[in-house]
């Protein structure tokens, strides 16, 4: 199996501490190559991921998040039950006082979908 | 008949369970190929039709929300009226915490008309 | 005369019902091909002209709507005179519950100008 | 039966002589809203047709050109089939020195496909 | 009748002794504010204008040209006739060793059309 | 001296009456063409001034505006400067109810600097 | 299995007629969903594919060329050899008079890389 | 050594007096040239810095400000470090009323990131 | 007198040798950020030079380059002549193998004027 | 010395066996994270560097590539000589059928250079 393969299927978000937890300041991710299977049909999906966030005790580490995400490569999930699962992992590792997800998906039929999560509703 | 005309021909909006409901989150949804009848010439009119909403116990399931809106290609309609009937089928099949509909019509004799409905105003 | 040229000539704006009064709902109208004569030299001037507003009892009829801004092609009238009296125009027909309208003018020795008159300032 | 729809069902290509047949020169026409019906699923398809001529002895006229195409709406046609039909009646009806028609469909199953006919290749 | 109607109404093409004549040079012109009226409907049209030319002895005036192009506001015209109409006039005041016009039209009744005259063809 | 340079040296700006000084509406001003120079190095600077205001009692005359503007074009003046001075002109001489000026200036050592004025701070 | 999943893994690309063998014209397909395995780090990559091709007998049916793009998720394989491989498949199948393929990859380590085979060169 | 690699290695932020100190207006800043190295693998990030303050007694010089930023491009520091960093310094040398500072990286390994650090949080 | 003021004063190309004068290469150079005065009206005009050279023994100093552009600020020049004087200027000093100038003017009484001077006309 | 900069210190640039060597296609390359020092100034200067070629034999591997445009950060080196180092790199180790590299370099004093170096010339 090659190293690549390897860190995905091993692949666990890891946090860090946050160097400046006094302060509130935010963070904002973007990840354009996601990719999961439709749990109907079979047929793969994709998405923009878009992560923004305000640290408490840690932030997330960048390389550790890249591979989490490659992990849905294979998973069968719908489009909704992604981006409130990446919420709730974030939301649970990082324990943020602000956290927003938006999986941001290709048209689908010719319907374009986008789910956001937040703290803020 | 085709098996798409007759699936169009039964179209209805179809729900499914909120995979989240105790979180409030958001669904944006863009369908840019919706076409109906003007009522007073007979001419085709094109609009993209986008909706944002905040599930409570329903989703709206997505091939069927196509199907929906495929079936008023040879409906005589105007403007204000598809927007607003949109917006109340949605209303009424998912009971939605919030929802907006927004109708944004191609040109027509050189003017551009856009209807947004929504529980906010 | 020709037609066009003769409804022009004629052209006021007809309002008709609202379909769904018992809604606040907003409608945006955009029209690029405003044409007037600038007062005090003659030379003709242009801009966009953009309406949105939340219906009461009426809606403005689109094609009345357009004639009325061709009939503004042969007068001199300034910028800030031809926003508000269209503004005002479409209020009084109208009477709705909310009204913006902007003129969006081309540069006149490059200097570029945007009159906006509402009802929410 | 409405005079739109009743203009549409008797639509033919109309020419009118050419003002200037002593020049070559180009002319170009551009309808974003042409659709059709997939001659497999049923389903609708939605296109830009673009045309690109140097008139012989004729133009075409536009209006009966929008009717002309507009009358591709109920009518079961591939992609393929539908730009060389445009270029085949347009060829005969106008006979031009030069003559190109692109048909650009909007994307189904996320693959995009364009048709280019010309009398250059 | 104020000085810029009265300039426009007398406008007629002015030419200056080319600077340079012993070298071929491209001088590249554009004019968004072009209007005349439909000879069938009595509808307003707009174009913007492009001029490319090589100029021989003579280079055109650029505030007679926009008053040239201003006087067309009144007149009935056609698309095709407009822009060969333009090319003559600058064809025959500068005779210039290579000429373009195109006149790129709004969409009409969802139809856009651009005629382009040249000496290349 | 040409009338363009004797008009610039002796401007100052020009005050309208409102022509609807009963109602708050706002008129926003872009002018692209800008400069003066570096009162360091002498050196020239470009920027594009934005005005936004509610006019009270008067209006700016817009050729007056202009001329005002291009006076800075010999003078020695900094950034942050010359976005109060013009405020600072603008707000005196039409005493405004709401007044916003930009100047959003040219890089200059790879770094774009755009100042802003308002009386909303 | 899901049937996009069986569909995907029996993928193997269809031929038509070409319905008009009489006349070259040009077919432009773009899919911006490929993607597969580097060989050497096991790490997903992503891809637009562009084809281009003057069909001679036959034409390629979309929904099969689909599922054979699709098929290259689970595939180890580097960018040059997609894009021959992708152009030599096509040219097989379908013997055209022209084709070219254009594999445009996302950027890796900071560098973006794009392929293009041509009968041409 | 060169006179621009001394400047650089001797630079600290500079403050001049604000020239209009009685009133709250903003200065906007773009540096669109950092760039620094990540401390893990030792390999160069990228970033544009903007900076948005509302000055209080000093505002800071420009140039000084240019090289203060080119003085990270040998240091080993994070994104999240860099951007806060940026923040604090400001902060200190210029006491302003309001501060804002976003640092927006590059990718790395497809992974976007962006850092706000606030004085209104 | 400021420095920079006096260097534009003292302004001349000044010509490199061509590091690689066996080779045939393309240097293109873009200076946003002209002006000079019209020669009838003494108002400002504003341009974008464009400057593309194949160089032969000699290349432009970059520096001398913009600060020669600079010394067009109080001239009184056309623009044909101007475009023209700096395409001469350049010949003059580099004998290039190629030359190309664009005079990119902005617009005036809305015509926007083009002035491009080549060695391969 | 982390493992980066280890990697970038000893960075030359690697070949591979071509795998389609019997077709001409051809590999477009762009790196957008060019930075080197002015060997006046000592300032830092950026560019993104394009390469498109046509392999024979070898092509470059992608990652050796990176490192060796990584290895300029600290190299005193003009424009014209980068483009044309990095030309004559490539051109010696891989000995491609046709070569082009193009330096898009940002602006200095306002004045934005591009150097393109090719076989085609």
């Amino acid at each position: 199996m090659k190293y690549g393969t390897k860190k995905i299927s091993k692949a666990r978000l890891e946090k860090w501490p946050n160097p400046c937890p006094d302060r509130d300041y935010t963070i904002d991710i973007s990840f354009p190559e996601f990719t999961c299977v439709c749990p109907r049909s079979g047929y793969p999906d994709f998405a923009t991921i878009r992560i923004n966030y305000v640290p408490d005790k840690y932030i997330v580490e960048l390389k550790s998040l890249k591979l989490y995400l490659n992990k849905f490569r294979d998973r069968d999930i719908s489009h909704e039950s992604a981006a409130n699962e990446i919420f709730d992992s974030l939301n649970k590792a990082l324990k943020p006082r602000r956290l927003e997800v938006v999986g941001d998906f290709n048209p689908r039929g010719n319907v374009k979908t986008s789910i956001r999560v937040s703290t803020d509703q």
